[in-house]
């Protein structure tokens, strides 16, 4: 078998085998289905390395009882427009799934809503969440933090998380959706680059020389890779740990970082009901008006398209559920032993 | 006269000197006071390119009448933990400082509030209202669009605002303020960079024949600034502003590049009241133990220091209140012209 070879796999036929395995490992039938339902999504759109790619981890948290099959999330603080809520170590997608619906009654309540949530667990793909509150009409702002990945800018030691945030809005029945990790590639991309023998689009970190690089091996080697935009994106991945960590309560990425298993991370889903301020046709031309805009940009290479945050996905949700979805052989052998 | 020389003012007498120019184009005397206060801590903390370097260009804007000197914002809209507020094209520092203090106030109602500003001014330093708000205990999130001064990543033509983004929080009887453009540099520091002969840190954009540069001169002849973290913070400040624009209601990046002058932006401003939440003493041990790991942080180069968004300010606030401000003798003489 070389090394970045694919199978194609169709997304019910994923669905049923990642049921199977969250049923074996004790999830309810209802939490099961829903769980394979995000992995198979998240799949499905091609955030593989927070789909198929991510769920043998996954499923050895739930194993090694760092990821609570049985817990659900308890409302700790309720405090206006916002409230805070207790993970209890649950599964982070269905804790964020719940979080998130939370978020958008607030928001329905009072025009803008916001749920932090502390000691759940990792979230998967964030724009998961962007994608479902867009969906039912909402603006979404969330973020969490994760395991210190990532040193500060002109630092060589991690003490920063790579703290994705995810930012997202209705667009045409569908969404437009940012979903951007501090660093300027993820750990999951790095390693599927390095799989594939492919270099990445720009420098993603440096050497063990502290040279940068484009190598995505030789970064997994000296485990620096570079904050997006330097000084820029170390500093968000700072606040955005702030802010996770005063506002729920919970466990900064310094905390986080003691275990050695990254579990307990704290997240806030913020929502905004934009049907409260104007009605749905003014935000939807709004809308269009800014995209075919964007859309007459001049791309510096001949027949470039200029693309919103999202739009690739559309394209990719579409002809993965028509024609199947390429796995890495390798990937799919584990999930099957699992 | 050499490019880039200096001449020190002490903050009395540059207040003094902008105040008198702001009654002379139509400021009442609070309102002088006030925008010249404003003016004065953007240079005081080192932010020169939005206080004293830009002075000029805001009288000019009040001169040709973008800036409405009488203008008072009004509220447009309120709405549970949301208000939307018409700036009226009142002068952009004193409307967002009252769109901050609307927003602290439904912040200690709700938890969380938010003013969405339509039809305001540029707000010079974004920074400067989290500084302001944090001081009184709030966590702040706000961001402005722009007139297009950034193409989308791989594009040629701006069409993108660099939208900067200000998130603050409490810190120390002090703050941690972070306040980035989405362009790897901002078209003020790069103008300084080139004045002063100096390269940029790293890459901060392309030179005419596309290739990416550290040349500052070269950037501002072809205009074309190389977002933070390349496709990034081309799409983070693409979400910017369509929040903006849907929150506020006001006009888009690309409507109000219709204009001849940057006028007529739109601004949102979060606030989130912690105290509510939990007591101040749980936050402030929070925070200082994530700035105490944080600090640890072992700098690549000998004698380095890594230091959080807003840590230096403090440093620069304290030298040119003590020792005076060194201004741009040129910038000086324009100022004393006006």
């Amino acid at each position: 078998m070389n090394a970045g070879e694919t199978k194609t796999i169709f997304k019910e036929d994923m669905h049923n085998v990642f049921y199977d395995i969250l049923l074996k490992v004790g999830f309810t039938k209802e939490k099961a289905k829903q769980s394979a339902e995000i992995f198979t999504a998240n799949t499905v759109d091609g955030v593989y390395t927070h789909g198929v790619n991510r769920f043998p981890r996954f499923v050895q948290y739930v194993r090694e009882g760092y990821v609570k099959v049985d817990a659900e999330p308890s409302l700790a603080n309720s405090c206006g427009g916002m409230e805070q809520w207790n993970g209890n170590l649950g599964p982070g997608i269905l804790n964020a799934v719940i979080a998130t619906q939370r978020a958008l009654e607030l928001a329905k309540e009072n025009t803008i809503g916001c749920v932090a949530l502390a000691n759940t667990n990792h979230w998967m793909r964030g724009g998961y969440y962007g994608w479902q509150a867009a969906k039912k009409g909402f603006v979404f702002i969330g973020f969490t933090n994760t395991i210190s990945n990532m040193p500060a800018w002109n630092a060589v030691d991690s003490r920063l998380g790579n703290n994705p945030l995810v930012i997202a809005l209705p667009f045409n029945d569908e969404s437009i959706v940012l979903d951007m990790a501090m660093s300027q590639f993820s750990f999951g991309a790095m390693e599927m680059a390095a799989i594939k023998n492919e270099k990445l689009r720009v420098n993603g970190g440096y050497d063990i020389e502290g040279r940068l690089t484009d190598d995505p091996s030789a970064i997994l080697q000296s485990q620096r890779p570079l904050p997006a935009g330097y000084w820029k994106g170390a500093g968000l991945s700072l606040l955005l740990d702030l802010l996770a960590s005063i506002l729920s309560g919970g466990l900064s990425t310094h905390q986080v970082s003691k275990n050695n298993a990254e579990y307990a991370v704290s997240q806030v889903f913020i929502a905004i009901d934009p049907g409260k301020l104007h009605n749905h046709s003014v935000m939807a031309e709004t809308i269009n008006n800014i995209i075919a805009d964007y859309h007459q940009s001049i791309a510096a290479g001949k027949g470039g398209k200029i693309v919103y945050p999202g739009e690739r996905v559309l394209q990719t949700r579409e002809n993965n559920s028509k024609n199947g979805i390429p796995v890495l052989k390798e990937i799919w052998e584990q999930v099957l032993k699992l």
